[in-house]
């Protein structure tokens, strides 16, 4: 494990707790802690009404604390994407985690298998996709010296991705599926636990008569991939994908067993940028990167969050409006900058004036901040509730 | 200062120096030494020659230990874009220090003012730029109160930014430039400094000539407005500015007495997709994300890299060739992912298959990481020769 121990928190971010939102210098990534709540209180309705797991997806807040306040309001555990972010969690006291994605490297999968057996032993599980004959023999022979080594007897959980059209990892659907659960049921140490199958551009169809039709597709591949393996006699227990754009869909498959949804919680400008589904909660914006105008000319003027501070992958941040705000737009002014153009009608901000924006996309945005600032009482009046660490912030391998 | 102390490195980080270049677990940030070193060597040469100063960007590299290996190599001290980041560079030992941007925030002007005395008291520098009257009065309200808490009598290096084209910050050229100067000098804790002159869009124009139009433009707006200065009896002591990708005309212009440029001890894709000067010196790129091939169908490969690894923000990375590779198209594959396609006649490569990829832009994608890999002797039979704290990784403030 090639991550640092995480230093205590600083006396001056100590001290901002209790603090008003003023207080707050610029740039900072700020979760409006109401708002978070609500939404994970409608997630936690929904999974229970439409009797479905979920399971939230971790790489979106690479945070510990709020892993376990998901936990703590229903969800069976998390999703991770890395095994540093597997470990991250775990050391964060989190002991049902997934790792959704296949790992290769044999130093990452003696890290994997560690980590497997130290929840084992904590009363927790881990689990951990493959979509290749080569990731599961080398998946196994990890879990076997890791036994050897210990004397422990460990299983983890491992899903087969299949692709059911995003076009990145996973098998093909049907028989390759079958193949693979074969293989894998060959090491002692490897429980088969079900398909991983997850349609990550579905999530942003604008449409959602279009996002439904895609899924549907979705849906039968899974549940024909499923189908084949119980034809030969090997028990699936669990399909799990779905993300915060289609998961009324999956949830209402029948053939879906868990949800990954992770953006729900805070809710970015992309996903803000879908039809809603009148199927799916609303869900309302909880992260904000705090700016403030640092420069100011006759024709725009310039805030101190360029896209060091947010992650322009998936379009720039909007300008949140408070009241008596005026209506800007976000242009891109590189690294350290954000130029700021007034709609008509509408007054340029002055130097010092606070902003809000809305990222683009929350997951790569909160993966450049070393800290949350959750505030409580919202974003003109509230105060500093806590300050949480992004534990798994950088944790890329 | 909201940031935190680092801790020290990881017993997995101190053991892999020594270690070959195979030992480095993906995805990873690595730097080739020898060609960082050749092109630190071409840059000092360059400053040499043309008889100028260089103050290279160390927003771009966010490491102090590089900082400090520029110094010795012959740079006058570095710029940063953030407070945080020149406490960073102070704390890492750099002693000269110019903040190449506009700070607004009472708050952080404290920190300006407390680094100002303390690189003072240990023989060094601070400089700042403004832009507004707003800027100048807050800044000297700052120093004066630091002097009266402690005191004290450093001066600050203020220089005005004229916007010379890029459209960002800085006053329009001429008269509005002449008037900050002023301001500035009612204030006895800041000192005019001279003019900062950067023209960021112009880096990345591809065609040499279309380049140097443009900066002979730049060039005009400075040298007009040091002259308006200078006829009201006021020395310009400095024009600061250029980048890597139009230094050599800044370097030739007579007017600029110092570069600025960062880049060129990295070199990305962007930059290498300029056509060259011939003025100017040729730099290798020396950052590579080390990255593998984690899944693999028929028609595509996937890495382990995706923009959580390096950033987008100036296009995707290209896919670098050592003897024997084939040669891959990158596509983006989202935050965890990268998809890669074989050229005409190339194969696809296997399941666990080493890649180093080159980053559109090194400046964010340096800031996605803890830490930089030195490797001496290459990519394929080198060894980890240190390991580089980003110490002003997310320093934002």
């Amino acid at each position: 494990m090639l991550r640092q121990t995480k230093p205590p928190l600083s006396d001056p971010l100590k001290q901002l707790v209790g603090q008003p939102v003023a207080a707050i210098d610029t740039p900072a990534l700020v979760v409006d802690l109401d708002a978070m709540q609500r939404n994970l209180n409608r997630m936690a309705e929904f999974a229970k009404k439409r009797e479905i797991r979920w399971r939230p997806h971790a790489k979106m807040h690479k945070c510990s604390a709020i892993a376990r306040l998901q936990v703590q309001a229903g969800a069976v555990g998390v999703c991770v994407q890395k095994t540093a972010e597997a470990e991250a969690m775990a050391a964060g006291g989190v002991r049902d985690i997934y790792i959704s994605n296949e790992v290769i490297a044999p130093q990452k999968l003696a890290r994997v298998a560690q980590l497997a057996h130290r929840l084992a032993d904590e009363g927790g599980q881990l689990a951990i996709a493959v979509d290749s004959r080569e990731g599961v023999e080398r998946l196994g022979q990890a879990m076997n010296e890791a036994r050897r080594d210990g004397g422990r007897s460990a299983v983890i959980d491992v899903f087969v991705e299949i692709d059911v059209g995003h076009g990145r990892c996973g098998v093909a659907p049907g028989r390759p599926a079958v193949a693979l659960v074969h293989e894998i049921r060959k090491h002692p140490a490897l429980r088969f636990a079900g398909l991983q199958a997850y349609h990550g551009r579905a999530q942003h169809i604008r449409n959602p008569q279009e996002r439904r039709e895609v899924i549907a597709q979705v849906v039968r591949d899974a549940a024909a991939t499923r189908k084949l393996i119980e034809d030969e006699g090997v028990k699936v227990p669990l399909v799990t994908g779905a993300g915060t754009g289609s998961m009324v869909c999956e949830a209402a498959s029948g053939v879906y067993g868990e949800l990954q949804s992770g953006s729900f919680l805070f809710m970015d400008a992309d996903y803000a940028r879908n039809e809603r589904d009148p199927a799916q909660p609303h869900f309302e914006h909880a992260l904000f990167v705090k700016t403030q105008v640092m420069s100011a000319g006759p024709q725009h003027a310039v805030c101190d969050a360029g896209h060091k501070s947010h992650a322009i992958d998936s379009g720039l941040p909007m300008v949140h409006r408070l009241e008596g705000d005026p209506e800007l737009e976000y242009a891109n002014g590189g690294d350290e900058h954000g130029i700021l153009r007034p709609a008509a009608g509408n007054r340029l901000p002055e130097i010092g004036r606070v902003l809000w924006l809305i990222p683009g996309h929350c997951d790569p945005t909160v993966n450049l901040h070393d800290h949350l600032i959750v505030v409580r009482g919202g974003l003109v009046n509230g105060k500093v509730d806590r300050i949480l660490r992004v534990d798994a912030r950088g944790a890329l391998t």
